[in-house]
């Protein structure tokens, strides 16, 4: 059987039918400007899968279902959209929408539940019965999976890992709270750190590198910056993969999963730089249990794929 | 069917025969101390088993299981204590060892999962799905029992919570972290934090409460001193509390349990000075999902009776 996959981003809609080892034999991709409303929605669905199944020569019929990852809470039972941070989407009953087009099981997910749905089935986390992800995006995004099924918690909002407090009365956060993990650790606070150290060190070498990308700050700048010999670089990153460990080593002490893949554009960092020095420190730190038994910190394989892989693996998991 | 739990604390190792429904019909008390080595403690475990069917008028054959629960790490499978702080237990296999004398089912378990699983089948967490218990004591302990059952992580390690850093670079913790939880919100912590304003406040009601105690700082101190109108009281409460709150918070987000109990001397405080302006900071502070969906706060209902309890229930969750 094969797989509809439609990861729902802030800005784009990324749609892929994907086979049942993961691999994506079609996609496409659209601005989500373009989605009106709801309707609308439901509709850009039906048209996506009958326009993959063309471009794939697959049959309807062979498309065992449909999954949707979408950034916000969702209600996996009903296959309702409940809230998104930065879509106009609210109380949408999708299912019940798309089955007037058509009549394909369809499954809906929050995307970075989709991501480490995707790492367990075709990524890092293949083989492990506790897996954990963590996405390093503007905030920092989880997924549980236990024995082969994804964490929801009791009303369909757990792994809200980024929104634990890791500095008590430390810098405040959107969500309400003060000194969320995700202030400190996500690729937006490495931006904001880096930032920060460039305009106190404007003659550093982290400077020149950010000149040379346009005067832009990016998540890889202090990276850089470290490999050329730069203190700067060197002080930023050092101190960003702290906070990093900070929380991993929470969730290792509270989860002691097999498996802990971390994602985004962060995570592609050589590994000498990043994740080295980060198991080092979740090693050092974490509640002792024998070598043998400890967290295995992984790079999560699947990049920018993970979205649309664990969209459509939404069914596989349903039918296991 | 009846079921022996044991519990094997620090000083004592407590034992009690107990009914389907979680009550003990006779009990036994005594010093681990007594115990010189494993095999002793392992003909403890049968002659109190032996003891309490006297007591209690019962046939050994009606003995379902019989249940330890013990303060460190331990292989539930195997059944044995790999590691204790307290103890000088290591590495027994106490189910090989029993069975020398008796071949009634032995199983074992870290001493905060059986609270949680105490209080889950006979407390209250009677009916929850996703529950988790903390103990606030020397630590802070905790169990997550999911649709269940006791979640152990890879390892069987998970659910140490209190070693959780909810303040970055905070104070130094034995376990060689930082700013860990239990240093700020455990029963020790209060009184530690209890000390520290009494000192700093001499003539405060709260040093006539302790003077009154016989110069003995309790977790109670405190409290006893905010509600006789104690401003330093009042500050070391309300201080504790935001501390307990913070990683109650934390626990929220990532587990979305439905019900979270509280044990342990502190959480006999009396609701109003207490859970109720708890829950008022969790409400606030946790993460928006309806008021319907939220988790609710209660206390732990069984006591130091639920070391017991849970331990005896190891064997009825087995067979369930």
């Amino acid at each position: 059987m094969k797989y509809i996959g439609i990861d729902v981003g802030g800005t784009n809609l990324k749609a892929g039918l994907v086979d049942e080892s993961g691999l994506i034999l079609a996609s496409q991709k659209m601005k989500i400007a373009q989605v009106d409303d709801r309707d609308s929605l439901a509709w850009t669905l039906v048209a996506l899968t009958q326009d993959l199944c063309r471009a794939a020569g697959v049959g309807l019929e062979q498309v065992a279902s449909v999954g949707v990852g979408v950034p916000g809470t969702v209600d996996v039972r009903s296959g309702s959209i409940l809230y998104t941070c930065n879509l106009p989407l609210q109380n949408v009953p999708l299912r019940k929408l798309f089955h007037r087009y058509l009549s394909i099981p369809l499954y809906i997910e929050n995307d970075a539940n989709c991501a480490a749905l995707a790492e367990y089935f075709a990524g890092a986390g293949q083989g492990s019965k506790r897996f954990v992800t963590i996405t390093l995006g503007t905030g920092i995004g989880a997924g549980i999976i236990h024995n082969g099924k994804i964490y929801h918690g009791s009303n369909g909002m757990a792994g809200e890992v980024g929104h634990m407090t890791i500095l008590y009365q430390g810098e405040p956060c959107p969500c309400g709270r003060r000194g969320c993990w995700e202030r400190y650790a996500s690729a937006s606070a490495l931006k904001r750190q880096t930032a920060r150290a460039l305009e106190e060190n404007p003659d550093s070498i982290l400077a020149a590198v950010v000149a040379e990308n346009g005067g832009r700050v990016s998540g890889q700048s202090a990276f850089i910056a470290m490999r050329r010999g730069d203190r700067v670089g060197e002080q930023v990153c050092r101190q960003y993969i702290d906070y990093l460990a900070a929380g991993i080593v929470n969730l290792v002490n509270i989860f002691q999963p097999d498996t802990l893949a971390i994602g985004g554009g962060v995570s592609n960092e050589d590994d000498r730089y990043l994740l080295q020095p980060l198991r080092k420190l979740v090693e050092q730190e974490s509640l002792p249990c024998g070598r043998d038994k400890m967290t295995k910190i992984v790079k999560a394989e699947l990049g920018a794929r993970a979205g649309i892989i664990g969209a459509a693996f939404l069914g596989k998991n349903k039918r296991v």
